[in-house]
This record gives C-alpha cells, structure tokens and sequence, in this order.
C-alpha cells in the first residue's frame, strides 16, 4: 500500500478506521478460517466510508476483501496481500416495522443480534445456521447462506426485500425495496446475493420478518435402511402442513462423534443404527400442543420408515438436539477439516450415501 | 423485412414456421391486449430454433418481441413492427420427477397444463392466476408473475430453480438446475425472471413443485372499517401456522359490479360492507376437516375484525368465490381498462384507500 492511499484512507475513516501492521495480522488469526495477511484492516462507520474505500482501493490498483463474521470455512475472507474491508463497525439494526414485518440492518450486524431483535418484536428472521453468534447479515447475504430451516422458509435470498451494495468503482446502488412484491424494473439485489462480494459490497439489507411460531417441536429419529430417508421427509413434509423447518440427517458415525467425549452431548437414542434425523417443525397456533407432530411420527413408525424416537419436551431438550448438529467442530478433533457442501436431488442420494463415509453430517433439503 | 432474412428463417424454422402478411395479423388480434402489426409470427419448435432466429434477426437489425400466452394486460407483447416470436409449439411437459419434487416444461406450456401434470403426479405447482388457462410458463417467468398465492408460496421466481434462455446473439444460456440448494457460482437464472425478455428469451424451466396440500378452505369475509384489515391479516398469518395461502381484499364497488348481472356470480354475503375479503387456506394433512380455519375466523368475529363470513363447503363453493375474483374482466364493462399493479407496505395502505375508487380490485400481499 503506498503512503498515499494509506493518508487518503485515513482521511476518510477517521480514527480506528484503518488498521495495519502486527496488529491487522492479530485480526487476520481465527481459529476457523484462513484469513492470510492484509495490508491493513479497514473499519468504516458507514456507506460512504465504504464507497470511499473502493473508489480510493480501485485508483491505487490495490484489492480489497471484505470481512463479516471471518467464520467462513471456505477461504472467503482470505485477504492475503489486500485491504480486509471489515463491516463490523456498521452493525446497527435500523429499523424494524412489525406491521409490514420488516427489518432494516447495517451488514455487519450478527444474525444472532438481528434474529433476537426480530423476536423483541413479536416477529421470527427465520435464517439459523451453527455460526449464528458470529456470522453477520452482510455475510449470510454474500454466501446466500441456507442453514437449518431452509425446507420451510428458504435460503437467504428469500429473506432479502432489498439492499444497498456498493460497487468496486464506489458507485452506491440503492436497492432497499420494502416490498414482498415488487416487479418495478430489473430485481438488482439478486446480483449481491450469494456471489460472495464480487460484483459489491453489501452494506445494508431489509429483510422480511415472519410471524413467531406459535409452537415448536423438534424430535431425534433412528432410521434403519436408507430407503426409508426419502419417504420419511416426504411423510413429514406432507403430514406437517408446510411446518416442517428441519431434516438433518446424521451418518452413524457423526452421531457416534458427537454423544462421545470430549464431545458434551449424550446419546438421546441408543448407538447403532443406520441413520439418525433430527426433525423440527414450526407451526402457528394449530398445533401448539404438539399433539400432530406426534401423530405423524406415530405413522412412520407404523410403517416402519424410522424404528425410535425421541420428542424434546422443554426448550432445553430442543436445544440439546440441536446442539449434537452444531457440534459439527468435533469433525476437526483428528485432523484438519476438509469443508464442503454438496447439494443433490434425491434421486441421488444412494450414489452420495455409498460414497459419503466416516465423520460426517450432511443436511438433507429436498 | 428483407427477402433474405425471410428465406433464411423459412429455413431455420421449417414447415408452419414463420406466418407473414394477413395471417400474421389476423394472430395478432385479441380482445385482452394489444399486440400491433407484426412483420410475421415465428413458431419455432426448439431451441435451437429460437437460437436461429434471434441470431438472424440481430444479424439483420431486425427487432425480435416474444409471445406467451398474449392475454397480458400491460402491451408486454407488443410487436408492433417487429418479428414476434411465439413460443406456442415449444409446450411440452419434458419430465416430472416426483422424488426430487421438480419439473422440467418448455416455456410455452400452459400454467394450467402444467398444474394439471403436476396434480396427475400427486404434486402441486402452486401458482395460480385468472389468466391460467392461456398464460404460459414463460410468461409467467418473464413477468415474475405473482398470482393469488404469494403470501403462501411466493412468485413466479420462487418456483423456478433453472432455466435455459437465448440470449440477442443466438447463444444459449443452459441454466437448468434442479436443485434448490445450489450456490455454485452466479445463480444466471435471475436475470431472466421478470425481465420481460429483455435481456433474453426464456425456453425451458425446472420448476420446483410442492406437496399436495390435504386441506383446502375458502371463506369470504365482511370487514366495516379499514383498520381491521391488516390485524385481520395477521391474525389469519399467524393463526393458521403457514397454510394461509390468500387475502384478496374486494372494494365494495367491485363486489357489487362481480355480483351484478351481466355478472353471472351471486352475492355470497349481503352488499353494504365497507370492504370483502376473500381467504384460503392450504393446508397439510393438519386441518383436513378445516375446524381450525373455522375458529380462526370465529376468533376474527369475536374481535370484529370481521363482521360475517360463509365458509366454502365444497369444490363448487370454492370455486364460485375464487370466480369472482377472477371474473375482473367485468371492470371493462364501462369503458376501456386503465390496467396497472400496484406493491405498498401495509403502513401506506391507508392512503391507497383514500385513493383507489370505484371499481377496483385489489390483491393485497403483505
């Protein structure tokens, strides 16, 4: 970087906005991703400092990676040699209006700060993923991060009303629709949704906020047989009536992984069987007291597609079940994580079950 | 047109492929919209076919518009002095997979036939619009079209997971993912959903089809005061736990003009209401008997949000009121349609009511 650019970022950032040396390099050290070795972290407070940053970045040649939450596992926020443009300074939520059910936020907001908001106000932000803590908006918008409830509510871009990006020259594209239903000339925000920061940098989302479910029922299943993973989501997907949030299933030996020590969870069904799915649904008022989602486990027990259950019964129960599938870290306990996400259609889950093996967890979305 | 671009598209296309002169304008006429003189009707039968014209066409300056269904409203397929580009012979249904819940048609195909062949196969493609039995599926892409279940099942661009489009110069774009979950790269398909063919001819889709819903509850309501319809709404979202599929909000004058001869609908409720609410819900096996959707409207009536309601009993009664929203051509009856769509956020709703009149239907879509 020269002394220029450096002077000029200083200029428009303002005290702490711009980070070098030793400790940008403290920054750049995580436990989960690699973040290589920036010239310098760059900390803006709002749009315009990042407009500044690109435009200034661009006229000296110098790249530029932007960083959210850094828990990445894929080398997305790798900034070896470039400027690290850091979100983290705009985290505010700015607004949220629960009568049209929509939430604006600054894109370093952390989806846990943004989610818990949305719950103040009587309202569900639907996207839950094991970096919850720490991932933020920007971040989960650039990957068009799924997550855990992608069967009921979609990935992030069907969260995403609309946004503000700024593009590489600088240039401000104000795209902050408010609306669910909006064919008003070309949809610009799909181009800053899932492609990583390439063609913009996101700056500001609103998001679309849901009704609070009025129940919530998560169960852990024993599967004997892969055949019997197909028509058991398609059982739940139907007998739930559209409540159906979550079908994680578990290779026996990720199960085994994650209910050993050191690992903290227990076994909430015995070892041994083929497969395990942790199933959750999230219905409104209609079956508050559960009672369905029993009635459609009953039946595929009936019909032998899963051959044990366990039904939390207490938020803290729910919370021990989904904890066993966030535990995904325990995989790096013999060595490092090789990360990946492979999607495929059901009709070729059998070719991915035979190849798939040892220390594994894999989300079925269908 | 000149004589040899003439020549090479009779080649290209083949027997029936290009309609010139008298019989070309005699396809353009319509009652519903207006579609100008075009210099002749193309018909090709592949997509090779479309490759072929629009690589002639942009070789020989030659404007090019695309035909669907010709039944929109807003002169999308005009072709007033340009070679329109119909898509009728590419209709086929290429394959439905009911494991993996996805279908792959040709852009020509009918919504409503396209429906159908999902129902045969046990599943639901969910959009739905007066429209259905002329509109195509490319339309139905090329406009985002929304429909009257949005606020269960999105738009058009929620259902579509990959297509293929001819871009000016020919090239074929192969975007035909079937998966749901797919970030691989830029997700190409966006820029043709709702992009009116600008930016390039839609000819195939994999549309992601949904279950079967058990349960299926129309209700037309009465409402006196504009400020219960958005709690109304809500109360609807929330209590009926995501199967709530539609709420079509009637101003009273286009109740009367849809329940009016020449009209052939009957009034399901007394005139005199301030304002009349169709409802629907669809859910899964959950409330095949519909006692929830009945209390949740009892609680409605309890609230005064509502103040009467007849419940649909069976296909005919559910059908008789879905006619009458569709039966929207009656706004004609008086004179040319000023046709337009407006998108507000529930807050600015008020102000909409102040301004629309008259006989005017409108969808709201929160």
């Amino acid at each position: 970087m020269t002394a220029t650019l450096f002077e000029d970022l200083r200029a428009a950032l303002g005290p702490g906005g711009v980070v070098c040396g030793d400790e940008a390099l403290d920054l750049a050290k995580s436990p989960w991703t690699r973040l290589g070795s920036p010239v310098a972290v760059l900390r803006p407070r709002s749009t315009q400092g990042v407009s500044a940053i690109l435009r200034l970045a661009k006229a000296a040649g110098q790249a530029v990676v932007p960083w959210g939450g850094r828990t990445g596992l894929v080398d997305g926020a790798r900034a070896d040699g470039a400027l690290a443009l850091s979100l983290e300074r705009m985290n505010a939520i700015e607004e949220i209006d629960p009568a049209s059910g929509v939430m604006r936020v600054q894109a370093g907001c952390i989806l846990q700060t943004a989610c818990e908001a949305a719950e103040d106000a009587g309202l569900l932000l639907p996207l839950d993923l094991g970096s919850r803590g720490s991932a933020t908006i920007g971040g989960n918008i650039s990957t068009n991060a799924g997550g855990n409830r992608v069967l009921r509510y979609g990935m992030m871009r069907d969260m995403v009303l609309g946004l503000e990006a700024v593009l590489a020259d600088g240039t401000v594209v104000d795209a902050l629709n408010p609306l669910i239903k909006n064919n008003a000339g070309y949809d610009i925000k799909q181009l800053f949704i899932g492609t990583e920061g390439t063609l913009g940098v996101v700056t500001r989302a609103v998001l679309r906020l849901r009704p609070r479910p009025a129940s919530h029922n998560v169960a852990m299943l024993a599967v004997d047989g892969f055949d019997n993973l197909s028509p058991l989501l398609r059982r739940l997907d139907r007998g739930l009536g559209g409540a159906l949030s979550a079908f994680e299933v578990f290779w026996p030996e990720f199960y085994e992984l994650v209910t050993t020590p050191p690992a903290r969870g227990a076994p909430p069904l015995p070892r041994g069987h083929d497969f395990y799915v942790l199933t959750e649904a999230m219905g409104g008022d209609i079956d508050a007291d559960g009672e369905r989602f029993e009635q459609v486990l009953a039946g595929a027990l009936e019909a032998e597609e899963i051959v044990d259950a366990v039904i939390a019964k207490s938020d803290a129960e729910r919370a021990a079940l989904w904890a066993l599938r966030d535990d995904v870290g325990q995989t790096s306990r013999d060595g490092p994580i090789l990360a990946f996400d492979v999607s495929l259609k059901p009709a070729a889950w059998m070719a991915a079950a035979w190849w798939c093996s040892d220390t594994w967890a894999t989300a079925i979305s269908t």
